[in-house]
C-alpha cells in the first residue's frame, strides 16, 4: 500500500507522471470508451444532451459524502453530485437521452484507501421514457459488452502497454436479489443488516468472487434515493440495481425506474427527513406530470479502471482529485 | 424586449418551455454539433480527454465575471472558469488533444440584457503542442466548415423548424489586427481606447456589419491573460486570436499561442497584480519544462445559438444559467 505522503507528491506533480507510457495508454482507451458508448447510444435513438453543472437542486442520495455549495447572487447552489433530476426534466421533450455529467462529491477522508473513490468524476447518465427497470438493464449489457467488444479490437496496442486481458462478459449476466447479496456478503464475515446500504468492503469482497459483471437488484426503500419507485405489489422493495465488476473493482452502475407522482415523492422526502422546499422546481414539474422512465449512471473513471486492469482509480483520469488531497 | 420577471418564470418554468418543438430541434441541432466537431477533431489526430470540474488554479482571465470558490477540505478552490492552465498540462503526453469543458463565471448583473452571457457554459477546448497560432486558426476554420456542411445535411428538418438558413463562409474567412478593428469601431460611434479588450457592445456592432465569420488578430499584451505569447519582434502585441460570428451574434472563439518561459509568465503574472503562490502546480510545471503549443476554445452555446440563428442564447442549452436569475 501506498503511503499517503509519497500519494500526495505523485498527485501534486501529475504532469510527469502524465508522461508515462501507460498513463498516455489509459487516456487513448478512455477516450476510445466514451467515443464507443456514444456511438452504440446515438445507434439506439439516445440524444447527448449538454449535462447541469450547478444548479439550485441536486441528488441527496449520495452515500455520505458531501456537496459544494456556495452563493449563486445570494442563493444556495450546488455543484451537481448527480444530474438524475434534471434527466427527468428532460425525457419529457426527447425520450431518450444520456450526458456525459460533471460530479462532485466531497468524500470522507476514510475513501483515500478504497482505490475506488474521487471526489470528482463523471457519469454517463442514461435515461429513458415509459422503459422498465428491465429494459434498461438489458440496454446496459448490451452497451457493456459491445464497447468491451470495440475496445478489444480498437485498442490493442494500449491494452498491451497496460498488459490486461479483457474477458468478454456472456449476456445475461447473473443477477442476485438484495435479500441474497445479503446472505452471500454476510457468509463472507460481513455484518450488513437488511435494509441497508451494502458498504464499499462489502462490494468489493462479492465482487472479488466473480470473474463476470452482475446484478444486485430490488434495494429495499430504506436504502435508496426518494426517487426509486417502489415495487407496486412488493411494498418497501424498489425496482432499482447496481451492476458489479467482477475481480474487485466494485459498483459500476446505479440506477431503476423513476417514482413520478407527487404526493408519492412528497411522502417519501419527508419520511427521509429532508425539507421539500429544497426541490423547488423539481417537486412543481411532477405536480404538472412527467412520463414514467428508467435510467442509470455508469461511472466513466470506474469503467476506465475496470477496463485497463489499474489497481488505483487516480490513475484512471488525467486530473484525480482525491478526499483531503489538494493536486492539480 | 423581454421583461426580467416574465423572463425569471420563464426560466423557472424550464421544464414546460423544453417541451416546445424550436426546443426539442435545438437540442437535436446541439447533438450533431458537438459529433460532428468531435468527429472532426478525432480524424484529424485529436484525443478527447475529461476536464477538470474543480481545482486549486483555474484562469484569471475572464473579463469582469466572478470565480466560484470554496473549501476543498479546508484549501481554497475553484470550479473552473477555464481549463487552459489543464491543457497546458497535457500536451505533453498527449500533443493533440480536445476537451468539452465545463465552465461557470458569474458574470455582472448587466449580462442579462446581453443576450449572449450564461453563467454556466461549455467550451470546446482544443491544443497542439509545437502549432503556430496559424495552424490552429486555419484549424478552427475548417473544423467550422466541416462542421456547418454536416448540420445543412443531417439537421435539414430541424432547420427548417427553426426557419433557419445557414450561409457556408468562404475560407480562409476574412483577418483584421486587433488595431484594425479598434478603428472600424471606433468609427462606429464607439470609444474604445487602444489597450483595452474590445467590449461586448463593440464586438455586436462589429459583427453586425459582416455576413461571415471574421478574425481579430494581434490584441495587446494589456488586454489578456498572461499565459499568450507575445510578438518576439513586436514587443507588447501578443499572438492570439478571437473569431466572431456574423449577423451580430459576436464572439465565437478566443484562443493563441502560449508563453512557456517560467520567468516571463513570472513576471505577466507580478505585471498583472496578481500572487504567484496562487498558480503552485502551473508554475512548478513551467519550469521543469512544457512544449509550446496553441489552442483554442469554442463556446458550445454560442455555436449553438448561431447555427440554430436563436435570438438569446438561454434558449441554446436545455438548463440555462443567467446571472442572478435562480432557474434549474
Amino acid at each position: 500500500m501506498i503511503g499517503l505522503e509519497t500519494l500526495k507528491s505523485l498527485l501534486q506533480e501529475r504532469y510527469l507522471k502524465l508522461r508515462s507510457s501507460k498513463m498516455v495508454a489509459v487516456l487513448k482507451v478512455q477516450d476510445q470508451l466514451i467515443s464507443s458508448i456514444r456511438d452504440f447510444l446515438r445507434k439506439n435513438g439516445f440524444v447527448e444532451i449538454l449535462a447541469p453543472i450547478i444548479g439550485p437542486v441536486t441528488d441527496p442520495g449520495i452515500r455520505g459524502a458531501k456537496q459544494v455549495s456556495f452563493s449563486y447572487y445570494g442563493v444556495e447552489f450546488k455543484v451537481m453530485s448527480s444530474m438524475i433530476l434534471y434527466k427527468q426534466m428532460i425525457i419529457a421533450s426527447i425520450p431518450k437521452v444520456f450526458s456525459v455529467s460533471p460530479n462532485i462529491r466531497l468524500e470522507p477522508l476514510e475513501t483515500i484507501k478504497t482505490k475506488r473513490h474521487l471526489t470528482e468524476f463523471r457519469q454517463v447518465d442514461i435515461e429513458q421514457a415509459f422503459a422498465s427497470y428491465n429494459d434498461v438493464m438489458r440496454l446496459a449489457e448490451e452497451m457493456l459488452c459491445s464497447v468491451l467488444k470495440e475496445i478489444k479490437t480498437k485498442c490493442q496496442v494500449e491494452l498491451e502497454i497496460l498488459e490486461r486481458t479483457l474477458k468478454m462478459p456472456a449476456k445475461p449476466f447473473r443477477k442476485y436479489t438484495y435479500e441474497e447479496a445479503v446472505e452471500i456478503v454476510n457468509s463472507l464475515g460481513f455484518h450488513v443488516k437488511y435494509g441497508e446500504e451494502l458498504n464499499w468492503k462489502a462490494e468489493e469482497a462479492l465482487s472479488k468472487i466473480h470473474n463476470e459483471p452482475f446484478w444486485i437488484v430490488d434495494y429495499p426503500l430504506t436504502a435508496r434515493g426518494f426517487y426509486y419507485l417502489e415495487h407496486p405489489d412488493n411494498p418497501g422493495i424498489l425496482r432499482d440495481f447496481d451492476l458489479l465488476y467482477p475481480e474487485g473493482y466494485g459498483e459500476a452502475i446505479s440506477g431503476g425506474e423513476r417514482e413520478t407522482h407527487y404526493s408519492r415523492v412528497m411522502e417519501r422526502i419527508q419520511r427521509g427527513g429532508e425539507d421539500p422546499a429544497k426541490y423547488g422546481w423539481y417537486l412543481k414539474m411532477l405536480k404538472d406530470g412527467i412520463p414514467p422512465s428508467a435510467g442509470f449512471g455508469i461511472g466513466v473513471e470506474r469503467l476506465t479502471r475496470y477496463v485497463c486492469g489499474l489497481e488505483n482509480i487516480w490513475d484512471a483520469v488525467p486530473f484525480p482529485k482525491i478526499a483531503g488531497i489538494v493536486s492539480p
